[in-house]
């Protein structure tokens, strides 16, 4: 699932009748790309949150035939991360040897 | 969605048969990228309108067996953001902190 | 739909069944990127044209049991551009004000 | 399937009922892409793992109504490459030449 | 679908039961991106080979379940391109004028 922020809420008075009344978000990636999602979350302006795509969206929908491809599925609270971003060595030489398990 | 603006109309003499006599826009999103939607909204050149990808596509047409993969869902009015674009404090540490409910 | 210019025939030996005999071609964005799609129109060799990805691209063709995930849908004649490529005024602010209807 | 690397539990308080109890981590692609993932296999923080993405998420998972787009389907033990990184000679005169098997 | 290049077996030791015994073949695109796909065909390493993504992933498969995103289609002998890379004037006039075939 992606990964975004909640930047506003989607005024548009002419859309078709598919999407019915999903409330209408407008999210941004940490790349800058800008979305429009559906929210049965409720999500707050200025949240991070994850959202899941494709035919997943409309699973995520109370109404199944919403015809969304981006679905608010969760408001981040926080996550921890150990590692370092800079973590290329998993190239030509493989990602790791030794035993499957960490 | 994606958040498209219209540039034009598409003008092309051979076609499958499966896009039936759906009308054809050439769209172009904020990063440059052209792709052609079609548009059950009658959506004037110029506009930014968001549009649905994949099989929700299709379902967002009159007749659900086109077989596009891009349909204009709405006109865009505005939008109002409160969010600043430099946002990028999620990494490493996690998104926020605290409650859930911002 | 993607738009694409198509720039040879594909040569293969050994393929999965699944393709049948649909005819491939190399087929190239304006960002350079070169893919293979399948196509029933017939596109000649230097034509732009625009093409379904997904699950629609199977739906375009003659033999929907056909494995593409990109099928040419039309041969492009031209399209007109009224709107200036340096349109990035629709963030922070809205993409626009007032009515609906442009 | 993508290529990513485990870099994290994720925490949210409020989530859609439709991911049930599915684990669900924080990955990172080589491009530094952020991403969430339900995880079937008990991928530990730092591993590299490949996933799969769309409607076949849903199928790696136990519960295959999961609204997942993202699921670990492994953990990356090693590969050997034997291919240098600088191979754009495929352009122009094609991939290569004389028989199909290499 | 996609061009890429065979770099490398997979080697993993825990894996869903989902993907069977498929092979998985590390692959590369042009651009530098590394996947993983499952290779119904044994392309040979080093050989540059063309792959479906999505849902006809799986129809790809010897086994339709397979829960696979990128399947290995075929082995690319080669293609001849009559078109040279910079093709930019498909841009504000139009791709083309006159007459739809070229």
């Amino acid at each position: 699932m992606d990964i975004v922020r909640v930047v506003g809420e989607l005024v548009c008075t002419r859309r078709v009748p598919g999407l019915g009344s999903a409330s209408l978000r407008v999210v941004r990636s940490a790349q800058g790309v800008v979305s429009v999602a559906t929210d049965p979350v409720g999500a707050p302006v200025g949240r991070w949150v994850f959202a899941t795509t494709g035919s997943a969206a409309r699973l995520a929908m109370p109404d199944k035939t919403c015809m969304t491809d981006l679905t608010i599925c969760g408001i981040i609270d926080h996550w921890d991360e150990d590692v370092p971003a800079a973590t290329t060595e998993h190239r030509a030489t493989g990602v790791g040897s030794g035993a499957s398990k960490g």
